[in-house]
């Protein structure tokens, strides 16, 4: 299970401010804290940065990688903002994953970017109309983002499957319909594709003590049915990651294998 | 989710000194807080109960059943100790559950009991000559129980199919095989059979803190894959419980579903 260190997003007040001032200082310790509860990959979330975006994602690449020796997931709806980040990703700790593509023509420009730059990204299961009812559309917008990945040249390895997590307090049905995407992801391919999960939108707008709990047992039942990363809090979910691997049978059980 | 109170067992120091007692005080606060935490049956575990096990169990059942108005589980390998349980309890409050036959012919007698008395009981699918070695070996032995079930009059909706949970620390590959078994059993007739499991041997042997952890995932994974009931602590289960529920649909999902 890899997990995609969540925490850096332009939607967290301290991340925003920090963005705003380029103080790498609390970019770099929040980076260096998911790294340390196990995060093998750290998000960064500029949001749409329509203006001076391409500036921003350069520096907060930099930023991130000289703390910890991680990838990056480039995490915004401007193009170009992608591009200059790739440009400056350092792929010696592994190489970046881009977030995102889908099923909008609007969207489709961005595996060239992945092409170019031999980056792996996230194809997100949604179209220009709207949301997909259930898992069956997921499924049939995977395999139209699958044929797109490979026409721009992609290969479908570097491709991960995002089933677009819905928030349970609205849209209770697609906690199950993710969960049944997630399995059938892995059969349009083999080896089966990747998958990924922005996890912790499925408790938004949920109380705040109650997140927490839902994102952790959705997680060990994402887990369960087989995804393979998740964009998600390591000090949260390192728990359960571990401990679901030692139930299926991943890893070995040790007495400290939270520890470990 | 039936959750079976776990607590009140002969194992624990405070409840065996109470038993020898016959200081219904502990009994009867411990018996209520599974009850106040969501346990609707409560376990009453005395052990083989060789000698004067009638007397206690008897004991046992009246001081749970003043306490909480819930049916009890009649958990001990001394017959005579469960008919005389049988005997007291009182089944407005929902019909008494024995714990436990198996496919050992010693245990067959046990089915007679739940005949005569309308209770339901629980088929530990272990037979005389070991512990079963996968989900195959178990579901076979199911099946005997089963057969032996009819035979005896006992109807299969009143059999709850236990696959035996062994501890994880020492027989890492059975946690998937139970898994296994509890989806296998539904098959095994339909309407599903009831399946039912000691959820706290899963961490037997494992360190203090590290039990209501696997525990907690353990009993998600199961329930995910239709476990009908767990004799379970209901304090640490509920919240899972409740989750699992909301996340497969089977509650609606409101702001305060753990308060519920």
């Amino acid at each position: 299970m890899l997990i995609i260190g969540e925490k850096l997003s332009i939607i967290a007040k301290r991340v925003r401010e920090a963005m705003l001032k380029r103080d790498k200082g609390p970019i770099q310790e929040i980076a260096k804290a998911q790294w340390d509860a196990g995060a093998r990959m750290i998000d960064a979330n500029i949001g749409p940065a329509e203006d001076g975006g391409e500036e921003l994602m350069q520096w907060m690449v930099r930023a991130i990688q000289e703390a910890v020796p991680s990838p990056v997931c480039l995490d915004t709806t401007n193009a170009k903002a992608i591009e200059a980040g790739l440009q400056v990703h350092d792929n010696q700790w592994g190489r970046p994953l881009i977030n995102s593509t889908s099923n909008d023509p609007e969207r489709f420009p961005i595996l060239e970017l992945a092409a170019k730059y031999n980056s792996q990204i996230i194809g997100l299961t949604v179209g220009k109309g709207g949301l997909p009812a259930d898992a069956e559309e997921r499924c049939a917008i995977a395999a139209e983002i699958m044929a797109r990945a490979m026409e721009y040249g992609v290969p479908l390895e570097d491709l991960y499957l995002d089933p677009l997590v819905l928030q349970i307090a609205t849209s209770q049905d697609h906690a199950l319909h993710v969960i049944k995407a997630i399995r059938m992801f892995q059969e349009l391919n083999d080896p089966p594709m990747k998958t990924v999960v922005g996890l912790s939108n499925i408790s938004n707008g949920c109380p705040r003590h109650v997140r927490p709990i839902i994102n952790k047992h959705y997680f060990a039942l994402l887990m369960y049915n087989g995804l393979t990363s998740a964009i998600a809090d390591a000090a949260e979910m390192g728990e359960v990651a571990k401990t679901i691997d030692i139930i299926t049978g991943k890893t070995l059980y040790a007495h400290s294998y939270l520890e470990m």
